[in-house]
């Protein structure tokens, strides 16, 4: 397995290598031809984001525009994606990494300078789009870590092998370079990942992963890019099924989804983030109910989150929509920790069993 | 040298089960005396917090206010402490943990609910000042995990061994139960901490655990409670010094400083927190200008809390008035980032070299 792991990985830099390759050899076919060289860029306005229906989350449309050295206001920005994609080529072909804030100050150098970091990060975005490949892969790294991860599984980067049942009570730290990292061994039948880091201890200490054989990953809130990216290679390469469990909010819900279908905002990679198998374990307005759970109410923002979700299509399904109503009418919502109400063990011994006879 | 760590271990759980234990007692001891039972809380007032010159932390002073069940306005208070006081009995004795979180959730069964959870968090620090133990040995942990961990050290948590050097580019990460990790074994001559994980990166990725045979931190902006814990008792048990370098503002100074010489809220548990040994490196004012670093001009915000800070007792001495002065000159404030106007590797090849050589 960690052979043809090998080769994707090799694939995956040969591939980012000859895209960026082509950009510039776009450019360098237009002066030779004696056009004017411009690059076309996908658009990533609203109406170019269109949910798939096959595909079970967002995608980009069709529409793109035009950037070009003919167009006076356009200059500035086509250099600066030049310098970008240099930069990056020299990254993949050193085979390091830097942070965008990292990219920024290097472009000090450039004389292209760029007047905030948010006019480098979107330079970074334009990039990603036009080669249809995501940042991460460019080097383009972002500052903060992802999920944590706890069970019997094996994972290689370069020469080292690293046991996440071995990597001390807080677990492995997906880092932002997953894509790195090959799965060696594992012996788990699926995953779960809850919201909090408060409830990844208590499924550890509680031995969940044991009791469940599942990979245990505490998401630290809304789900980082890296983490979004192990949860779809465990699901595709490993076959796990993924079960997400966060606090029963709308908040929660979509922690959740974005990590189901994708954001719309990241539309141009989702084929490599969203895991559309993935399923809601809860907190759901049902178990709510159910369990009797300490609830707090609902405040008018939640409301108007909850709102919004029902109009949304990733949330078309009928399951979906009742839950939704449902969270309304009761007008509560509850933490994934307030099962403790019922003792610290009762979430590991009861609530988890129960939901996952019911979805398995 | 583990043995001597396991009985540090074991000795701590019984201080901790007889401070509890002795707590419980004293009640006990008031009514078979036919006495009313009282508690006596050290007051954690502004008045009480003492800047200690020759500990070099803050402290708690003598001041202490009684709490009484003759007192109607007290009854539930005290009930609430001897109710966590049990609920934390049990913990230590099972070996667990719960977050404050969980804790809250769990009171709603004792029938001396707590209104929210702040009510139910002032009642955990007053048996952790009243015990004079910290919190995490009561068994009560915060949700947010530590610091992360890079370099050549072996902690072995249960009968897991984990090499921080072999846990994932991410490193090994700090988690709140880092008194129960014991230190086996390491080459490392310093501990370098960083504010920002995207530091932490660069220093993996440039080699600097080899190069200056240090292990790397990397803090995470303001350093969680076990992440100071860790950094005291690697400086204290593996006599390492320690060195922080953040970004050269008010906001990275104070995260420093609190590593140094703790927090003025956390008094009472300076005592296993504060590593008043521990060095600021960088990025100091000094550096902005030695070194022509990309700046941002001070916010006023930025200016309102460097005139603090000049104030404060922990900033007394000639050097740190010193820096702060000078920035309140130079009007600017720049990030650790940003040596890589000169290049991603300059900041371990050049910058820290240069300092380290300066500092030690």
């Amino acid at each position: 397995m960690a052979d043809v792991k090998e080769v994707n990985r090799l694939d995956r830099k040969e591939i980012t290598m000859n895209k960026l390759k082509g950009l510039g050899q776009t450019i360098i076919d237009d002066v030779n031809q004696s056009k004017i060289p411009s690059l076309k860029i996908p658009s990533r306005g609203t109406s170019n984001i269109v949910y798939d229906e096959d595909k079970r989350y967002y995608i980009l449309g069709e529409r793109a525009g035009k950037r070009s050295l003919g167009n006076v206001k356009q200059i500035k920005k086509l250099g600066q994606m030049i310098f970008v994609s240099n930069f990056c080529k020299d990254l993949v072909q050193r085979e390091k990494t830097a942070t965008l804030r990292e990219m920024y100050y290097v472009s000090e150098g450039w004389g292209l300078g760029f007047d905030n970091q948010q006019e480098s990060n979107i330079v970074g975005e334009d990039i990603e789009v036009t080669l249809g490949t995501s940042r991460e892969d460019l080097g383009l790294m972002p500052e903060e870590d992802g999920a944590s991860v706890y069970g019997d599984i094996v994972f290689q980067e370069g020469d080292v092998e690293i046991n996440a049942l071995k990597s001390g009570k807080s677990g492995y730290t997906i880092s932002p370079t997953i894509d790195e990292v090959d799965f060696l061994d594992h012996n788990v039948e699926r995953v779960i990942a809850v919201e909090t880091m408060g409830m990844f201890h208590r499924m550890v200490q509680e031995n969940a992963y044991k009791k469940f054989n599942t990979l245990i990953v505490g998401l630290k809130g809304q789900a980082a890019r890296a983490t979004r990216r192990f949860l779809k290679r465990v699901n595709q390469e490993l076959n796990l099924p993924v079960y997400i469990c966060n606090d029963g909010d709308p908040w929660g819900f979509h922690i959740a989804m974005v990590i189901i279908s994708g954001s719309a905002k990241l539309a141009h990679v989702n084929h490599d983030l969203a895991t559309p198998d993935a399923k809601f374990l809860g907190v759901s307005a049902t178990d709510i109910v159910n369990y009797d759970l300490p609830t707090d109410p609902l405040k008018d923002i939640d409301v108007l989150r909850l709102k919004e979700l029902s109009k949304d299509p990733r949330y078309r399904d009928e399951h979906w929509q009742n839950e939704i109503k449902k969270m309304l009418k009761i007008g509560r919502k509850a933490e994934q920790q307030s099962f403790s109400k019922y003792g610290l063990e009762y979430v590991v011994d009861t609530y988890f069993p129960e939901k996952l006879d019911a979805m398995e």
